[in-house]
């Protein structure tokens, strides 16, 4: 026991030395003051620009007003999984609304978008007789545990790249079920699937296909459907996954699909029925939040072009911002020392607070920071911040943006990327 | 595509032919007046006898109160994982505030007590090089899950048998580290782990103890620190989880350890990683009933007194109530279509709501009706309970006690049993 204690900290000095130590903001965000936050470290206040509250809705009035009623009605906990008492019926409701967003069947929510993705593949891979995985090579973590822990022959394609989807595909036989795994919205690098080309693929050669659309859902799309949505895809996709806790500024995951599909998951999947529900409050939350943007765009609106000055202020500032279609806006460092200093620097000498983005979540040598605007971050917000990382920039004589977009395109003709999860647990 | 929906029908038919087609209860528990709830499906009130929501923290004052002013000071979610602007002041203290009530170093939360288990399990298992893991046979499919994704080499001891372990931890090399899992209580039998027995032997052969508590925190202990408080063990077991989604009454689950452990856990663990934070308004809600429940064990003492009412008047009735020293009163049905049936008539005819436990969550030929106290159950609540349960009994002519512990005794040294997770998805 002695020897585990000293295995951890000699683990646990290794990645202090390689700068990529986490250390947890200590916060308390404030209600009508979002972007602001208190850092009870600093303890001072500082502007939030890396939050996946991506509109704000965690503040909104209707949001917090649903959870209000439904502590005083409900109270604060289900009191047991889905199955045993844990049902509310906001959870009924929810599920009603997310599966109407969707334009599918039926929903299933899971306590994350992690375990969404976790539970549903790893049951659909494993429980589909000779079933085989087709997984997207920049996929989220929580897909690459889910597929690794269905046990099911999986291929891995090129990032976005339907050609070479379609040459795995041929290559097993076509009788086998299949599923093609991708995200609309790739977290860290703001990309977009070519959903259509992907879905045509998968079609041609019988796959079932999943799309996590978690930094898409909200966001995208006529009622906040996600990008499917927006391409009028919905219907082509066999399993839709996505979150409550980024857009819709609450928690908890799901996955919306054909009735049977989401009734055999709810029926053989130990990610859900062994846990415990949702609190109805969350569930009341959410629904709430899902109603709001189905049928009011103006925050969807607002947050696009807040995205669009955001740019605009980088490129004219030639920092090294990693060019993307969606309001994700990261910013190249390259380095995971470096990208702490200038964390560390804007928090402390800015009250910008912009999170070090290093291993596991992105490849090492592609540490960056990963900018978030809301509809709440106002022009002196972005100028503020963008001057504070040029003056860091400088002073650092960090690279110029033209070497930069030199080396990023380096990186994607790169085939290889190692996987997060991969990564964090060899 | 076409096959795949086929076969999840098949499936779903093949469930509903073996009566354990599960019916989710859409209810609306109400504040201030449970164990009573509103069922939707019903359309009236019915008593809930089969909720985790031991002592009924999920409506107490002081954590409701406590959601309330996080939801209107921080809003509704946390807005990103716990490194990326998750991290609220509530996450803080309640860690804090859990490692204290366990006289533990540090705590790290997770979205739920099923995460908590399989995040932790399958790191450690993965990453202390040579790892083995002694498993008790009755441990929750969340720790088989864990210990599985983990791939480390494992062992399954006989439950609740000292002995056994012993044997086991002796056939392998004494250098490798080892974790020895267990549970104090039981969820579906109520039965109770010998914690000093096992710690005995795990520290003879120098393996860390990786103890469930989900069932026992909060109800045992003077301070509602479980099992392991209540005799005086808690610094001997290594590794203790424990929920806040039962007795606490809110959701999420944790573990508590030694610092290095804990930061060890929080750094390589991508199902901590990479999911985002409980809502502050859930930290802030759990945090309050952990320090009601750690100063005031007046519902304690009220939850054991209810339980023993409970006990006393199915022993009096006759019916085939399996014995256990804790809180959980499982009464044997055997059959899952009798479970259901009695389920059903319980609920339609007289607004009793327990559901029926059919595989995998309990093994075949062992389905059950679960019985859940809390303070609030009156006597009159439980002898109309009783008096339902022995009119349905007298009708169905089922099975009486006699004939029953017999029955059970014989299961009871039957030395293999399904684990739920295995089967599940066997």
């Amino acid at each position: 026991m002695r020897d585990s204690e000293a295995f951890f900290q000699s683990r646990l000095e290794q990645i202090r030395a390689e700068g990529r130590y986490r250390t947890f903001a200590d916060l308390k965000r404030r209600v009508g003051a979002y972007p602001r936050a208190y850092d009870h470290s600093l303890q001072s206040e500082v502007t939030v620009w890396c939050s996946n509250d991506y509109l704000g809705m965690g503040q909104h009035p209707a949001v917090r007003a649903a959870m209000h009623e439904a502590i005083d009605c409900a109270g604060a906990g289900a009191g047991g999984t889905r199955n045993i008492s844990g049902t509310s019926h906001y959870h009924v409701l929810l599920e009603r609304e997310i599966a109407d967003l969707h334009g599918k069947d039926a929903a299933l929510l899971f306590s994350s978008g992690y375990i969404a993705n976790d539970a549903t593949l790893s049951t659909l891979g494993a429980l589909l007789p000779g079933c085989v995985i087709f997984s997207d090579a920049h996929n989220h973590a929580s897909m690459i545990q889910g597929i690794r822990h269905s046990g099911a022959e999986k291929y891995i394609f090129r990032h976005n790249d339907a050609e070479d989807l379609a040459r795995k595909l041929a290559a097993v036989g076509a009788r086998r079920p299949k599923i093609v795994c991708f995200e609309s919205v790739y977290s860290m690098d703001g990309d977009i699937a070519p959903v259509a080309d992907l879905c045509d693929v998968a079609e041609r050669y019988g796959a079932m296909t999943y799309l996590d659309e978690v930094h898409a859902v909200g966001l995208y799309g006529h009622r906040g459907g996600g990008i499917a949505e927006r391409e009028g895809l919905s219907h082509r996709v066999t399993i839709i996954q996505g979150t409550l806790a980024k857009a819709f500024g609450v928690v908890g995951g799901y996955i919306t699909a054909s009735a049977s599909l989401v009734d055999f998951v709810r029926s053989f999947s130990p990610g859900f029925i062994f846990t415990s529900a949702l609190p109805p409050a969350v569930a009341a939350g959410a629904l709430a939040s899902v109603r709001h943007l189905k049928k009011d765009s103006s925050l969807r609106v607002l947050h696009q072009e807040r995205v669009a000055a955001l740019k605009r202020e980088l490129v004219k500032s030639e920092l090294p911002m990693i060019a993307s279609p969606s309001h994700i806006v990261p910013v190249f460092v390259g380095n995971p020392l470096t990208c702490k200093a200038i964390s560390d620097e804007l928090l402390r000498c800015y009250g910008v607070y912009v999170q070090a983005i290093n291993y596991p979540t992105v490849p090492r040598g592609t540490e960056r920071l990963r900018l978030a605007p809301t509809p709440l971050h106002s022009d002196p917000d972005i100028l503020w911040l963008v001057n504070a990382m040029q003056g860091i920039w400088d002073r650092l004589k960090l690279v110029p943006a033209a070497e930069h977009s030199y080396r990023c395109q380096r990186r994607q003709i790169t085939p290889e990327r190692p996987s997060a999860s991969r990564g964090s647990i060899a």
